[in-house]
């Protein structure tokens, strides 16, 4: 048909990504990754390892894909046994699973060391185990631990253990980097070798770590010589420093000449332009912020912050940009900053449904406005909402809803009634709203928290509107050093219909600059709900 | 003598990482970076882009490097003046630098459309630019832009820019990977043809990208088929997803037998185990959170959750790691037990003049103490002083110097008499000093100013002591979102003896985590001026 060679992706999130210090799946967040993976179109989602905790155990107890084949993991059978009296593998059997990932040593040192067998009782472990897995209708795979360093140190022991387990009927054999410090060059040569040496490329795996900063590089080395099957995680979590990333391997064999010419994969373009979304969605589920600089997916991943690429950027984005964005799902970000010339500012603005006439003399104004504030510490770039409000004020478009005619808070330790220390944050604002004057206090965690509920709790007939306001991150930069520097907060904040946006603040006082970012963040949601509904022009 | 070809690294945080969204340097923080990569051993450091922003042009007026080279980068001569009549030629010349990094387009295509010129006009102005370079005794290197990307659409002109820039006296031409999605087989394939093409390899440097993944990887490439010098930045900041990563490419040059069998650095060993500490110091500067998964530097390169490698590693850690973790300046960590824990502890006390038995029971309480701390959202590790201080405390050597009874503090904004709005921040601080209690009320900039203005203003018997005592620098972090998150608070303090310590606060009200770092740091300066005094014995 094609004519291309397929290429298999194996994710190992749910087993290797589990040993990502601070990472602790639930079953439930196993049944909720495998879902994802699965309906992204990989073809293998190891699951992790049935009988070595109960977690484990309990996801196993039902197939949890519907098209990848769905993988256990365990160990080869133990020496001394035979594979029908072995427990471990037993409950590797039994578990509800298409296919069984061996780990075997294959560096004749840790045969003799850590299992404290012969080389040959290894290699029948590894083939029993096989057998035992075939036996019971299951596909199985064999990762070779430690394989590099072992054809380093023994090539002729390392090349009989893939055999083995090639001549036994495993599906796969897959070469692991266990220690992460294997350079390309040497994958790619061994990789050539384990060939010659028998063991056929599509038979053959590559399981890589980040700790030279190289999972996806030996990953793509290892296919150039010949491998078919990949192992990885989803943003490249996992041991050490992390499993290489299939989020960033998978754009670049689908999209890469040098890879799209040769290879295919089990993965849509349409399944391709939902990878961001992929991306975040999982850092989601772990808590954590995606990483802004991530390849591909990364929020500045297609940004622009220079003068000298931002004009010709947006005149040819094909010729600055090394894939389309959109074919990521990702897009394009020229940054306003005091680095970017007039085009990143009407481009900017224009995304944002401003269009100014490159010789507005207004639009001078509001360049100047940004260079001086951004001098003082304001950071627009991070602040999206806060810039489109400046820039929406310049040239006339922003209602006053509210102003705020004073503030106090107030933050008191002592000692309460029954002798213990005790902290109280507390804080009143007097806003006015249509001629009439509000007045509220509110207590909080601390003086912005307390500011922040004080300010949303009465803002007369705007208050349903930013009922479903929320702040979700809040960020405390010091500009230059001690207590007497000046502050810039940022502040993230999101509604009921999905929206984010993000605001900033500036001053010498913290409770100041994070007031500024709050005040900015309700009349960027009281404009947004007006031109939703069409009262205010986009122009 | 060593028979080993040298490799040389330009480091351009200062100028590419200036392009990371979100970074923005100082005048100060480039002076301060610059001294951390000279005293480091980096051959060139690129401070920035003089003429093009005042920040600076204001860096270039002195050369900021003592072993290093001090490189300015600026465009080539624009085409249709002479080099002489070329205001932005003249202010580079004119800046104080040992060389001029030239960037000059490669690719036919943006010479055509982005300067508007012809092929040979580009040729000319390549030319003309190194020439002036010399003729005011500074090296010249070029830095060819969209290198691969042009040698991929016209190999004769892109090549023809590179042995312009070579013929002319160029001492660099460095290849780059503008785009970021060039992939390590074609670097390697397009250097060797640059090579055979006449440019020596001792002449070509690689500039690469992250924007697969692979930055590191064609840093790599590159030098693997003849290029001899390597561009890349602190922790890989840049435009986009990154530059290559200096930090995860020295340790692979100075570690790996591949490299360090035919290569050499100007960096020694000893730098090298200070690499980590550089991360880190960096990171600290931009106020992020260093990647605990970085390659040879995050705390968890060489940290084990795995049951199945955990006790191997302890017998045998060299055949668990790919490198030992003191030759980067990092530590083993095994989260399964506590035994490299307590090793740890020992050593780290120790280093402080503290020494206990390894079956003290006080040890063990302090451990656990430590780990619920760093639970809590404590860091230790960026705050040496709290830790002593906590040590010490549970050992039994601090004397309770002053205790405070209660604090206040008030943030108030309005209008004054003139009708300006103001605001005024004031605190009131109770302690007992030697039975007696002192009251003591300040304004300051913002909260946490007045609240250390008033601590400090009447100790007592003390207040002598802590005269020279000066805050230097204030951090706050947010650990999870929003403005109810955890707070903390990261305070380093200085005194007229030259003394520097780091304190830390954490609270879900910043006033009182920024509270109780002050206090840390006030308490650390009274037991220090005791320790050098000898009236308290270090055990």
């Amino acid at each position: 048909m094609t004519g291309r060679e397929r290429l298999f992706l194996f994710d190992t999130t749910l087993r290797d990504g589990q040993q990502t210090p601070g990472i602790d799946f639930s079953v439930e967040d196993k049944i909720a990754i495998a879902g994802m993976l699965d309906a992204f179109g990989l073809d293998y989602v190891e699951g992790g390892y049935p009988g070595a905790n109960p977690t484990d155990t309990a996801f196993f107890t039902k197939k949890r894909t519907a098209r990848a084949k769905f993988v256990a993991f365990g160990m080869t059978k133990r020496v001394g046994v035979s594979a029908s009296n072995d427990p471990g593998l037993a409950a590797l059997v039994q578990a509800s699973s298409d296919a069984i990932c061996f780990v075997a040593k294959s560096w004749d040192y840790h045969v003799r060391v850590a299992l404290g067998c012969t080389n040959d009782e290894n290699l029948d472990a590894i083939k029993a185990s096989v057998e035992a897995a075939m036996a019971a209708g299951k596909e199985a795979l064999v990762d070779c631990e430690h394989f590099f360093d072992g054809f380093k140190a023994n090539p002729d022991y390392a090349l009989a253990c893939a055999k083995t387990a090639f001549e036994a009927g495993a599906r796969w054999i897959v070469l692991c980097d266990t220690n992460g410090g294997t350079l390309p060059s040497e994958v790619r040569a061994i990789v050539g070798k384990v060939i010659e040496g028998g063991v056929p490329g599509d038979h053959l795996g590559i399981h890589a770590h980040d700790d030279t900063g190289q999972a996806v590089a030996n990953s793509l080395a290892a296919v150039e010589a010949g491998a078919r099957q990949i192992q990885g995680t989803l943003n490249g979590i996992g041991e050490r420093c992390g499993n290489a990333n299939l989020i960033s391997l998978i754009p670049t064999l689908m999209l890469k000449p040098a890879f799209t010419e040769r290879f295919e994969l089990g993965i849509t373009h349409e399944a391709l332009s939902g990878i961001s979304r992929l991306s975040h969605a999982f850092d989601e589920l772990l808590n954590r912020a995606p990483d802004e600089q991530a390849p591909y997916v990364g929020s500045s991943a297609f940004a622009t912050k220079a003068g000298i690429h931002a004009s010709a950027l947006l005149k040819e984005p094909e010729t600055y940009e090394h894939v389309p964005p959109e074919t990521v799902g990702n897009r394009r970000r020229v940054m306003v900053s005091d680095q970017g010339g007039k085009a990143n500012f009407i481009a900017e603005l224009k995304r944002r449904g401003v269009h100014v006439a490159r010789d507005d003399s207004r639009l001078d104004t509001l360049i100047a406005l940004v260079k001086d504030r951004e001098a003082q510490g304001y950071a627009y770039e991070g602040a999206d909402a806060s810039f489109e409000l400046l820039a929406r004020q310049m040239l006339g478009h922003v209602p006053n809803f509210f102003a705020v005619t004073s503030f106090r808070c107030m933050v008191e330790r002592r000692f309460d009634s029954v002798g213990q220390l005790k902290t109280v944050s507390e804080a009143v604002v007097k806003v006015m709203v249509d001629g009439e004057e509000k007045m509220s206090v509110a207590e909080g965690n601390g003086p912005v928290n307390a500011l922040d509920i004080a300010l949303r709790k009465d803002l007369g007939k705007f208050q349903d509107e930013i009922e479903d306001l929320e702040l979700v991150d809040y960020k405390v930069r010091i500009l230059n050093g001690g207590t007497e520097a000046v502050t810039r907060v940022l502040i993230e904040s999101q509604d009921g219909q999905g929206s984010r946006w993000r605001t900033v603040g500036v001053s010498d006082n913290v409770i100041d600059a994070s007031f500024q970012a709050l005040m900015d963040s309700i009349t960027f949601k009281l404009m947004k709900n007006r031109e939703l509904a069409g009262l205010v022009a986009a122009e």
